[in-house]
Parts: structure tokens; sequence; C-alpha cells
């Protein structure tokens, strides 16, 4: 883009390289810049600077975070016997936008995907075993996504764990919209979903037999 | 937005300022940045300091310069014997890209409006007319914007100017869509706005009197 100096092009190249910024919109997110206070362009900078360099993956379950531990694992009013797991930090928030729940969580960072040669070992599943024996759970609700990958996810885990009799193991309702992501359904349509969730193990026993839910 | 750590909450909060970012394009916008490369993101915080922190006003012609001259007023090649009168630096872009043209801008940083309380101590008109008087042009473009505004300003400047008989005053032609700023024509409709330019002055003598422009 000519007719700018040097680092305002460079700048609005930057901002054109983000998913959905065309050029033109970061031709005016830069003049937004430019006609903000000072303090906010620093403040952004500095915000940019700290994400990026103190995001990691909390140590137990995986979820974004600043320290080893995320701010919900050191949530002491957390009931720390329910374990939701979920595919992806996004469907963590989305559940925490929603309000409906107040356990722990597990995130696999991806979803099983045999024809893209994504298997057990390459998501965090591993790391939920491990905390399913360690944790002493009543209940683990499998949140994957509606999609064949998240569906597959669900069943490997249910299956794995399908011998420890003391764990509940639930899923999410597909009140989600088949083939949409967690991330964007809406908090009235999750709130149901996860209102609605099943036993596994008595669905794999009982086919098709109508389940009620034993709690909330 | 629940869910995320602090940072990521307050940086997804500080791109959902930006006009026409919502709250989901920024939350996916952190989401690039965690993904894309550490240097991707610490060059994106310097340029937004650096662009905040080194841009000013060109002390000659009011386009948007990291030094006191911006680089069109300091490029020796450009044809100084001209002035092509903007509102605002994003036009002196729009110009550039287009190609066509190759002298200086001056920018009035704003329009005439009485009825906002603007006038012409409030924009940079005085600038211009002593840069009419010092630098001996040959030729003054008005190409403020074809809404009322950016038609009074014109019709202002060329009335100060009206008694120079040495500058040529011309204004482009209104194949610039009516209530649209500049900014947002395309190159081939402001190339042929530029071609089509008529002389102010005689204009304004001969009334309805079709206009051949003298030259290019």
């Amino acid at each position: 883009m000519k007719g700018y100096s040097a680092s305002i092009n460079y700048l609005i190249q930057a901002f054109a390289r983000f998913p959905g910024i065309g050029p033109r919109t970061a031709e005016r997110m830069v003049f937004y810049l430019l006609k903000s206070e000072p303090g906010e362009a620093r403040r952004m900078a500095e915000l940019i600077l700290r994400v990026k360099e103190h995001t990691f993956f909390c140590e137990r379950c995986f979820n974004l975070s600043e320290s080893k531990l995320c701010h919900i694992c050191l949530d002491e009013s957390r009931e720390a016997h329910k374990i939701l797991v979920v595919e992806d930090p996004k469907d963590v928030a989305a559940f925490e936008k929603s309000g409906i729940y107040r356990g722990l969580y597990h995130v696999l960072v991806g979803h099983l995907s045999p024809q893209d040669g994504i298997g057990p070992e390459d998501i965090r599943v591993r790391e939920l075993f491990d905390r399913v024996e360690r944790e002493g759970l009543r209940e683990l609700i499998l949140a994957t996504s509606a999609r064949s990958e998240g569906e597959a996810t669900s069943q490997y885990i249910a299956a794995m764990l399908a011998a420890r009799a003391q764990v509940r193991i639930t899923r999410i309702a597909r009140g989600i919209p088949v083939g949409h992501p967690i991330e964007f359904a809406d908090q009235a349509t999750l709130a149901r979903a996860f209102e609605g969730r099943q036993e596994m193990k008595q669905e794999v026993r009982r086919g098709h037999e109508i389940q009620v839910p034993e709690s909330q």
C-alpha cells in the first residue's frame, strides 16, 4: 500500500494477516490506533507480548494458562470430583460463559482422526486416564464435538474406561447441532445439552432404551 | 469472557475495540497470535508502538509521516509545481495506489462544516495558502470529497485564491460517486476523475459551458 510511511504499511500488512481481516479493515485498525490515546496502543502491544510469551497449557487439564495450573484448576470452589472433557480451550470458554458447570476440565487439544494419522498418543488422553486414576473422580462428562471425530474420541475414551465401575461416564446430549463445533453453540443449547447428558455405559448395555439422567 | 486467562481476556477486549471487530473475531485474532511464530507477535507489538509513537503530520503537507517531512515531500522526483489537496491522509494513499499523480499533496485534515462549527481556522487551509504563496505553483488540484462539506471546502479555497491568476486551480471530475468518501473509490474511477479535472475559475466565469481540460 503506497502513500503511507513504511511502519504504517507494515502494520497494515501485519493486521491483514489475521484471519477474516482484509486490507481495508486492517487500514481502519491502524487509523483507530493512530487516533486512540497513547496508553491504548502501548497497552495493546504489551498484551500481545504477554499473551504470546506467558501463555502455556495447564499442566493438569491443558487449558490455556498463565501459570503452571490454570485459574480453574486453582479455584478451590470448583467441584473437583467432576471432569468435563473437551477438544479445545475455546470449548472451556464456551462452557464457562454458559455458567452451567462448576467442575474441572480436561482439554484433549485435538481429537482422534485415523484418516489424518491422529491417534491416542497425539492428544491428551493418556493424561486424562492418569487423572481418572489419581483424582478420585465421580463423573467424567464427555463434551467432544458432535462431528464424527469427536464422537469417535468419546467412544474411545468410554471404551478405555469401561472397566472402572466407580466412575460415571456421561456425554452431553446431541442438542448441539450436528456438524457444528462446540465453541459456536449458543449458551441455551449448551445448557440443554449439558442437562440432557446420558449414561454412556448404560447406553451401550441397554441399546435404544430411553435414558433418564440419574442426577444433575 | 470467562474461561481464559486474564491476559487473553484483556487482549480479546482490546482487539474488540477496533472498529468493525466483534468479540468473536477478536477471539480468533488472539488464537491466531497464540499459534503464530513468536517473532510475528513481537513484530506486531513493536510496529504498534513504532506507528503510535513515531507517526506525525508532515510539516509541509500534513500527510502522515515518520519524519519532519513525509516521504512524498522528500522525494525529489515528484513534480513540485503541483499540489493535490485532499481532506485526509487516506486520500493520499488512495491517489498513490492509483499511480496517476506524481506531484505533491496538501492534506487539509478535515473539511469545512459550518453546522459542526468547523471553520477555516480548524483545517490546514492557512498553510495551503502559504504554500501557494511560497512554492511557485503552477497547478492546485482540489480533490476534496464529493459530499457537500467537501464541495464547500473546494469552493472556499478556489474563492480565496481567485485573485492569483498565475496558478491554475482545478478540481477532479465528479466521476466519484456522490456521497462516497474518496478513500473508497476504485483506482479506475480515481484515474478518470483525475483526468477529467476542469478549470475552476473558468467554470465560475463561463457558467454551464462545457469544459475541455487544457492539458493533462
